[in-house]
Formats: C-alpha cells, structure tokens, sequence
C-alpha cells in the first residue's frame, strides 16, 4: 500500500495560487496518495510560528516529510516558517522573485494581497456586474441583453452554457448571455431571428447524444425531453445550424469548466477584466 | 515613462495556473507595466514551435526580452519552447518537478491534462450539481433546500451572498444556500424559523452601510431599500442577530470573492470537492 504523505498549501492570502500549482505538481504522481491541506491567511509572523509547529507535528505522526507548498511574500512571515528541516518546501514566491527583480532592474514590493483580493475597484465590479448579468439573463433572453453581452453561447439544453457563463463572469469579468437552441428553432437553415444582428459574437456549445440523455435524465427521467431519439435529434440539428451559419463550436462532453471557458476566451478572443 | 514589458502565459492546458502564479509575481513590481497575453492549449511540438517564433517577434518589436511563465508538462513540447536567448523563462514545472521526484522515490508521469480537466467525473459531477443547487435555490429559500446544503450563507440583500455561493459552487463542489435576512426577520433575538434547524452550517456575511447604499443604489436608486437609514437598521439588526446567535460573520466590504470564500471554507471547515 503506498504511504499518504501530507501536502499543505500555505498562502499569506486565499491559498488558491499556491494549491493550483501544488496540485499540478501533485498529479504527475499517480501512484502516490495525499493528505492535502490548504492553510489560507497566514500573514504574521505569530500565525506562521503556529502553522510551523503543526507541520513539524504531522511530519512525527506520519512518519515522512510533508510536502509545503508556499507562498508568502511578507519576508517577516517567511522567515517564521521554520520546517526545513522535517518538511520539503517548495517555495512558489522566493523561487522566482529574485530572477524577476535582476530582469526587470527593480526591487519586488514584497507586500501581500496584490492577487485575488480587490486591489481594483473597477475590476471587481465588472466581475460582480458580469455575474449578475448572467444571472438575470438565464433562460429569458430580450434583446438588449444579447447587445450589451461580450459573447452569446448558444446550444441545446443542458449543453453547458450556464455553468460556463457563470465562470466566465465569475472569474474573467465576461458578460455571457445564453441562447437556448429549443426544438422551435430547427428545421430551417437560418439562425433565430434575435441572435441575427449579433452573429459575430456567438459561440457554441455541443454535446454527445449520450451524455446529453444522462445529463436530461437527472432532471426529467423517462421524458421525451431526455430520450436518446429526441437529444441525437437535437444535437444533429443545432450541430448542423452552426456549421451552416459558421458559427465556431466546440464539444463539451470531455471537457471541464476552465477548458471550455479558456477556449471560448481564446478562440473568441475576449478580453479578461482581471 | 516606464517601458511595458510583455509578458506571455504558456501552457498545456487551460493556462490557470500560469496565469494564478504570474499575476501573483508581477504585481509585486509596482512601477511596472505589463501587456499580458495568455497562450492555452499548446500541447504539440508544433505549437510549441508557433509559440516561440510569437515571443522572439515580440522580443524584437518591444526592444525588451518578454517575460515568459509556462506550464508544460510533456518534455517533448516543452523542449520545442525555443526561447532561451531572447526571453526570460519562469519555468512553473521543470522548476519543481526533479525536486519532488527525488523526495517521493518515483517518476513524475509527465502527462498534461491532470489538472482543470474532466479526472474525475464524480467530482466534476459535484461541481455542476453545486451550481445547479445554487441555482434553483437563490432567493427561494426551502426547508429542503437548507437541508441538503453544505452551508448557508445568512446576511442582507446584496452583502454578498450569491457570487459567493456561485464560486463555492464552481470551484470547490460545494453546496451553499442563500438565506436572506429582511426586515421582517428583525426586532425579535431570535432566528428565522426555517433556520433554527441549522445553525450549524450558518455562516453571516455583513457589509459596512455606506457600501451597501453605493451596490443597492445602482439597483433600485432613490428607494426606501438603497437608503442609508435603510441600510444603517437592517446592518445593524442583522449583526445584531448574528452576534446574538453566536454566528460567524465576516464583513465582505473590502474582501474579493476569493477572500470571502476561503474564509468561510476555513473557517467553517468545509471540504472541497476538486
């Protein structure tokens, strides 16, 4: 049986950059299993003392060296986590920061909470606007919403459009308005009528009929909704619209959140409102 | 006038990664400006290949080397990265990976696509039926509904709540009901009833007033409800509650939604579902 060794994830803000990387890192592991932990808001000397001590602790109770994964920028703080000894520390910050300020002939402010906190004003409101866009515009779609959205993702039910909205307003500030292709709207080779004047913004989203008839199935088992003649229908027909209007679309059955949205930002060439 | 630098985001994948740890560097050097440009998805030699001809174009037309942060997994893409005389290379993987092998006695696999892909269908699963429940459940609030959830974020209309349970949702998996406290719930110490069950999983979100009159205002200007008495009484009343009940709250005025997330995921010891 392989050992689970413990992985922390230290930041002196949300822990997030320092468990994206870690995990990156940790998955090109298959065989090995970790304990992971992520220790957000470690921003003083005091704190880090305390988060040194617990790491110390498990590296006695498990037997092997915790891996830290680190990233603090407060020098202070950073020096009060002393596990070098019992701990492998990666270290995300002073790894690179060092490189960074020989290359751009300038000293680093060293002063936390510059990333993921509100460091701008204006760049948070798009976010939280661009969420309540997408909130307020699921499903019933008017016209000025379709003008005043940055990109239209258009599919059948249950496609992914939501979901995928919602991340994109979430994390990149991205209005995404959402147009449902319903059964309405096949059977003649033109787009529908509301989506014409805003063609160039549209992006679209497809799925296997099978995974299609699973996804349906959760909601309305044993509908006509979920079956697999009706989503093979659907599918063939709103595939066949794209291609035929040119309209760029991509499969989401194999793929999560993060790559369709970072594709649809890519390929649509949207720009992020950090 | 400081120069811009360019600044480019290579990665296998999605570029999350490489995008979470560059920010987090660049913005420690102040003065300085960056254009930032994020490359997904460069998964072949070939690409690879593109790439490097992009940055060495670059490198010629700013009269200064581009900074380059990849994530590459695979040796032989990463190889075909060609950038060595003219960029400065933040190498996020090759850096660690050897370090990491050595301690855990294994071989890393070098496949990309472990992290921000579909691994796991269970978890992915989870993610969207997080969002779903979130979804369905905003505003509506049902005895059921607080039942299944993994935590139910209390506070006034518009401290927070609903970008904050999206982001448990899409991130982390987790299941967050929305529990708005009104005017109706005030003047008497005790709980809404519906919450009485599960003051366990309560977590308070409060707001300083003169922010909440800036959000509400932009919503329903001139109103009794965007009004700073308004919104002095209900702050009041419900942190009074709260405080009361020996509920958590944190104030999200000057946090982002990251903050305020990974506070509560700490704070009330809630378990991601990557």
């Amino acid at each position: 049986m392989p050992h689970r060794r413990s992985a922390f994830f230290v930041s002196d803000r949300t822990g997030i950059t320092a468990e994206s990387l870690g995990h990156t890192l940790l998955t090109q592991f298959e065989t090995a299993e970790f304990k992971r932990e992520t220790i957000p808001f470690i921003d003083t000397p005091d704190k880090a003392g305390e988060v040194s001590r617990r790491i110390a602790e498990r590296a006695q109770s498990d037997h092997h060296r915790p891996l830290v994964f680190l990233s603090i920028i407060d020098p202070g703080v950073r020096k009060a986590i002393e596990v070098d000894d019992c701990a492998l520390v990666i270290d995300l910050f002073d790894s690179f920061i060092s490189t960074l300020e020989q290359e751009l002939g300038q000293h680093a402010s060293r002063a936390a909470g510059k990333s993921h906190g509100i460091t701008n004003e204006k760049t948070y409101h798009h976010r939280i606007d661009a969420v309540n866009f997408s909130l307020n515009h699921d499903d019933g779609v008017k016209p000025s919403d379709l003008a005043e959205a940055d990109v239209i993702l258009v599919g059948v039910s249950r496609s992914g459009k939501t979901p995928t909205c919602l991340y994109l307003a979430l994390q990149y500030g991205i209005r995404a308005a959402n147009y449902p292709l319903t059964p309405e709207d096949f059977g003649k080779p033109i787009l529908p009528k509301l989506l014409l004047p805003h063609r160039h913004k549209l992006f679209g989203l497809t799925i296997t009929p099978d995974r299609l008839v699973q996804i349906r199935s959760e909601r309305r088992p044993n509908s006509t909704y979920a079956s697999l003649d009706n989503c093979r229908f659907e599918v063939k027909e709103a595939e066949a619209m794209m291609r035929q209007q040119g309209v760029t679309f991509i499969s989401t059955t194999h793929k999560s959140i993060e790559e369709i949205a970072s594709t649809i930002i890519h390929s649509a060439r949207l720009a992020k409102r950090f």
